[in-house]
């Protein structure tokens, strides 16, 4: 359906450059290092980088949209995006950054990538993370930056505020720009970049109507953002040589340890510092569209509604007599009793209980739980995966046992492991499983064993759900015992 | 051990009757309904009950020592008792109330049950879900409270105050006893009782020293006490008349409807309101041994040490910034933030969250989550069972999960379902199987499938841990679908 109307839709020129390195420290326990933000389907039952896909494909084309990531993510973002039916027949292509690095270094790569392919090129940096609106105002919205970016000027997206936000960086609106009004949006001059604002600031930006919510979006011509932050200083001109030199060989070299260590050698320094409020030919688009930075956890807040106690509660929450609570428990049951001003996050292995004012330091538990060793930073117990999902649900010395869920007419890879065996039971639907080689149909109520060694795989070939309860025995079971001898997605590191 | 001691200690005509009707609602998610808060084994690893049996037994003697309790938990306790090396050889008996009522009622039926066996019967009141020290102390204080109930006092426990409880009931200390000093302890008239003080109170009891902790022990003679109920009004006849009736029988019979009816027409009142507060034959035996009545989920601070915070975290918790709270969490990770006087309770299927304040209202909760149906407030997914104990892992409509531990030279009961297939993989140990006429061996990394409507019987022969992963399929899968044919505890009704 995307690509049937990209023909309709389609920007000029336009490439989209979907950032997708989010660490998941902000967002735990629902997000984690493995699993962050971008990959999270709490949002209405879509990953968050999906919708970001979805939503900017239909202006582009396919070939056009590119993924900025790091290398511990770009397998399950490739995987997650290719199994999908939304963007299973798009062209995405994957830009892995050299080391993590700050936003201007990698913006710098990613523009000098696209400027050579193309010298025309109009660049879109999208967050992945954000929650917002698809409909024609979005449209209207990048239409009217392409048009700006196509006149040489560093384009914003700017949200009109709706509350006096503490937690957002704001614009500050200058005079319009003469004859820029494509689709009935005026874009305006960046006057001023404000990092997050005290209340009062926020209450006065607001009544003014002079400031706008900072989105984050990025709109320019490649080679004139390079350009632009080139000629900011000597920072700027030291992250554009680099990024040339990286650019000038395919993203699959960027890895290479030469691209690396020169990539490392760049200042750490965002888009923003580096030419966004230096530059004069910086300008904004307003736009009233619904947009969430999904900041904190506070954003699941709007997947529920307040009681007369202003508590959200959502999922398995029972409460009495707290107030002004946000309680999210979509599988475990949570329990609140007068309290005031809380957040509870529970997931099927990690609890996160905070006071609501400090919804922004989530990162330092994560930074905690680190130090201390726990697992539950970094990986969770369920894993969304392109032919389906598993849950952990025990593990101890010797042995796991998992709840695997393989979605109609998909497969897991042919694998075999060297120090497990797998004990499985259908409880739902009916398997083909080979084991060595034979070719077995096991259904519901019905068990096989895979010995260690056994070159096996699991696939489920029906219409509907297949479950299977996996009991794994062995003296060591972590994900990095498997060999995949064939896999439907191109994996060869991770799980499965 | 334990009986081998009794025969040197036996306080004569000493009998103890251990309340173990408790409804497990003030200490949810810890307690539940069928696993209140006697079966909990949070305090050093064995159950509150086993405790109070072995701390009385010893000055009892075999045979003078009972239980009582309802219906729902009589089979739970009666299995427990029997299955622990400590308490198997004790003959205890079970005295089960017709329905629940308040104390006043259920002591006097075990008062008439004692004083009908031996008219000289010292019978001790004891609840069974206070934590106590078992030392010298405890043995001079039940001798002395003994010896007073010989002279025909009803005899209270007070223990010495060491901080301002506004929790607990007080004992306001008379005039000493004459002639009264066992061991060195004197006892002394009571001069009232005080319910829950609020905070000067307390402040003022402790500075002056004339008030206990009422402990809830009485300890009296047990025709004595029925006399003194007997004189105490209209209340005290009706009740000491109906109890006369009921234990007339065996207490087999008290569970037949006329004597349910008779009994449920009583009036609902303590034992302090209906004869305590009345009578002028009242003494306390003061005491100083360590005591907590494990009122509220605070109680479980004792198992931790506060950090710089004033923060106690019991398990697998992190905090970061919090201030004044309680965090106990066994199994799963709970992190907290920026928290003040705040109570974390965790466990595998729910978690609390309160304010500290409010830990005397956990009830409420559950009150709460029986009306919105949740079964949480009833079981818990980990149970205990005389061979071994289970824990829940997954469910679903159409099978769920199990992990199965069986202690060394245990086993189930011979059993059958009809509604249900069962997998068993044996994950660690090595199990015997009955299956229909056949005895199989399976070793860890090995499974059995048991058939709907086999009979069969899992056991752990060997002297290391058993343990196995258990995958149940049908379309009804409550632990009702059961028939015994043969079980080692006498078991009938529950599962297994």
């Amino acid at each position: 359906m995307a690509e049937a109307a990209a023909g309709d839709r389609r920007v000029p020129d336009l490439d989209a450059v979907i950032l997708a390195g989010g660490s998941g420290a902000r967002f735990w326990p629902l997000s984690r290092e493995l699993t962050p933000k971008q990959l999270l389907s709490v949002f209405g039952g879509e990953t968050l980088i999906l919708k970001a896909v979805r939503r900017i494909a239909p202006l582009t084309g396919s070939g056009h949209v590119f993924v900025a990531t790091g290398e511990r993510l770009v397998d399950d973002l490739r995987a997650h995006l290719a199994s999908r039916p939304e963007t299973a027949g798009l062209d995405i292509g994957y830009l892995v950054e050299p080391v993590a690095r700050n936003t201007a270094p990698a913006a710098a790569l990613a523009a000098a990538f696209l400027a050579a392919r193309d010298p025309r090129a109009i660049m879109a940096m999208l967050p992945s993370d954000h929650l917002l609106d698809d409909g024609p105002e979005w449209e209207a919205t990048i239409r009217a930056a392409a048009a700006l970016a196509r006149d040489g000027y560093l384009v914003t997206v700017g949200l009109r505020p709706t509350s006096p936000e503490t937690g957002y960086g704001y614009i500050r609106t200058g005079e319009p720009i003469a004859g820029q009004a494509a689709g009935g949006v005026i874009g305006c001059r960046a006057a001023a970049f404000v990092e997050k604002p005290d209340r009062a600031s926020a209450e006065r930006f607001l009544a003014a109507g002079d400031h706008l919510w900072n989105s984050g979006i990025l709109v320019a011509g490649a080679a004139r953002f390079l350009e632009e932050l080139e000629s900011a200083g000597e920072d700027g001109r030291r992250i554009v040589s680099v990024a040339r030199e990286i650019a000038a060989e395919p993203p699959e070299m960027w890895r290479e340890s030469a691209a690396r260590e020169r990539f490392a050698s760049l200042p750490s320094v965002s888009v923003d510092v580096a030419v966004l409020e230096v530059s004069d030919r910086v300008a904004v688009v307003p736009s009233s569209m619904d947009w969430s930075d999904v900041g904190s956890l506070l954003a699941v807040e709007r997947l529920g509604t307040p009681d007369a106690g202003g508590n959200t509660l959502v999922g398995r929450a029972v409460d009495v007599d707290s107030s002004g609570c946000l309680v999210y428990s979509p599988d475990r049951l949570v329990a609140t009793l007068g309290l005031r001003d809380a957040i509870v996050v529970d997931t099927l292995d990690a609890t996160l209980v905070a006071d609501r004012s400090r919804a922004q330091d989530v990162r330092l538990v994560v930074e905690a739980l680190k130090a201390a060793g726990h697992a539950e930073a970094v990986s969770s117990r369920t894993a969304a995966r392109p032919w389906g999902e598993w849950t952990l649900l025990m593990k101890l010395d010797g042995f796991q046992v998992k709840s695997i869920s393989v979605d109609p007419g998909r497969r897991l890879s042919l694998q075999s492991h060297a120090r497990r065996s797998e004990h499985w039971v259908v409880v739902e639907g009916e398997a083909l499983v080979r084991r060595g080689t034979e070719d077995l149909t096991v259904r519901a109520n019905e068990s096989v064993h895979i010995p260690v060694g056994t070159l096996h795989r699991l696939e489920n070939p029906g219409p509907g759900p297949l479950r299977v309860i996996e009991v794994a025995v062995g003296d060591y079971l972590e994900e990095d015992d498997i060999v995949r001898h064939e896999d439907d997605w191109g994996r060869e590191g991770g799980d499965r």
